[in-house]
């Protein structure tokens, strides 16, 4: 009975964060396959030996981590799981092709609960012009868990990796951020009240941008076509799933440099910063934008020269550019004070 | 609160079955892309404009549905995992390229435990020449489960779908079956023995062929070779994952038309014999073969052509061939009685 070896000597989970523990279990594998251009490290693997790539990415969602049935509509769920799957595909500057969905659900989940789900699988998968090409459902013991893989394309001289940001490039995000972590808070509120008293109905009408943007993110395509009709390749590109600071980490290490941006060109909505103020008077919207996450807009980087093309694009604001290697990422306030991004929190430092 | 409106007039999901689940579920799905030459309904979907297709398939193992870390090593369960995977490529007569893995965890396992995962999931992408691409990790409520995604290649004119059997075809099954789901039985019997006695130490070495097929089966990427070496496309190809009753219903739906097997050309190991009298006196082998699974053997059909080139391969059982349209799915048993299969039990008829 050999499965239980693992309870010695244990490290516990926490103690790596899911960066370090993909780092660490993924050390000694090799890439022997001359198709692979691009394994582990990026938004989506790069496959494929002529001009045009295959883009591979997976995405999973597993209930009471990702998303909470007490608030998700069933439909809004099909959609995000696809939806941020291919996010992955936007984030490597591609077009999603293809998409697989395997799903463990329990019995608590009746026909007509994933007959909800799969509608909002193929909503998104129509509006994106996506095939759903297979997948397989079984049971789970408990809960639901969602994992689709997504597939793109994209010409090779075209992605856009995590690791191309040089010195002087502009920073630029499109959208605006924070807003999917205040939908989440406010839905966390309501619960609260409701587990309360049950009789209780929320008033979610205010908040509607927020709520949208946490339960049925959009993959920002609108961009990726902006910047193709301009002829803008982004000399690197990542998605927001984890929140600014994180985002901006992935790309100054893997890109070997710093960065510096500005507080006050963060893009925030007003419903955003409405929630901070309703929620607590010492919550600052700037910190959603950074540390919250999920939602899925395009932190990309441009060559200066770039910068007439993109200065106007809708949707786009340019926060920033990238300093020399060895500088820190850090957040320049409007009151001149730098700080110094981590993931997950920041902390204040003198300038 | 929304997400709770599934509870209506609910229909159960054990009253539909996982395929005609999918069927249902993926019905109103259109295809658009041009580079989706075939997408749900076979082990892989087949994807590319060029001679060269990507196959693409994804397989989810689930803690308390698919494995029970009771007796499941974790080196074993990560090699099975992508050995699952794959073995959707080999149905396909295709030649695997890259897997991502996708993992939710509970905080139940610790880093050494994903330590002996992975070591697994190297193992198997070492044997069969795989690179590990990407993937994710991250919590779960409770237990475990893995998704992976393979992909694969294969020339157009190569590709064995399920639906390319004709009638007088000759059907053909590698290695022996029923196999892996008596190892299932030793498993699940020395289990409720040691939960009695936690004392006991189960002795499983006279076992260690059951075992080994049911914990660490091998996709046969050997017998694709073997074929491929003597030139010979199978006119249908399937994995048998679900026992061999169910694997050839599947392939007579899909090429439209019936198939007569003979019980006694069944190929089943002594060791599949041994156990079943163990266990139950009443419990036929061949019923193992039929309704077990877990074999992820190859079970293909060739045109009678073909005959010379396969009747001496090695790992190769000729056990019947392909009736025409119309015909049931069909065992013949050595006292001449004809047996209809049906998915999961059959029932006898007289001839």
């Amino acid at each position: 009975m050999s499965g239980l070896e693992y309870q010695e000597g244990r490290t516990e989970l926490e103690t790596l964060g899911e960066f370090a523990l993909i780092d660490r279990l993924t050390d000694g594998f090799e890439i022997h396959r001359s198709s692979t251009i691009k394994g582990v490290g990026d938004d989506c693997a790069v496959l494929g030996e002529g001009e045009e790539k295959t883009l591979l990415t997976m995405n999973t969602l597993a209930e009471g981590v990702d998303f909470d049935m007490m608030y998700t509509p069933l439909k809004h769920l099909g959609y995000k799981a696809v939806s941020v799957a291919i996010s992955n595909v936007a984030a490597m500057n591609g077009t999603p092709t293809q998409v697989e969905v395997s799903l463990s659900v329990s019995n608590r989940y009746s026909v007509e609960a994933l007959d909800e789900l799969y509608a909002g699988i193929r909503l998104c998968c129509e509006r994106y012009d996506v095939d759903l090409v297979g997948g397989n459902i079984g049971s789970s013991r408990s809960g639901m868990v969602i994992s689709v893989t997504a597939v793109g394309k994209a010409k090779k001289a075209e992605i856009a990796y995590r690791s191309g940001a040089k010195i002087h490039d502009l920073i630029c995000v499109s959208g605006d951020l924070g807003s999917a972590y205040s939908g989440l808070l406010i839905l966390e509120r309501e619960k609260v009240t409701y587990q309360a008293n049950p009789n209780f109905q929320p008033d979610l009408d205010s908040y509607d941008y927020v709520l949208e943007r946490y339960l049925k993110p959009e993959p920002r395509f609108d961009i990726v076509k902006s910047l193709r009709e301009k002829g803008v390749v982004p000399t690197s590109m990542i998605d927001v799933s984890d929140g600014l600071a994180s985002e901006l980490l992935h790309v100054c290490k893997d890109s070997n440099c710093g960065c510096e941006i500005y507080e006050e060109r963060i893009p925030i909505d007003y419903q955003t910063t409405r929630v901070c103020s309703e929620m607590n008077k010492n919550m600052l919207p700037v910190s959603n934008a950074l540390n919250g996450g999920g939602d899925y807009e395009l932190l990309f980087t441009i060559d200066q020269c770039d910068y007439e093309k993109v200065k106007d694009m809708e949707g786009v604001h340019i926060i920033g550019h990238i300093t020399e290697k060895g500088m820190p990422a850090v957040m320049v306030t409007p009151q001149n004070t730098t700080i110094t991004l981590v993931a997950q929190g920041f902390k204040a430092m003198d300038r």
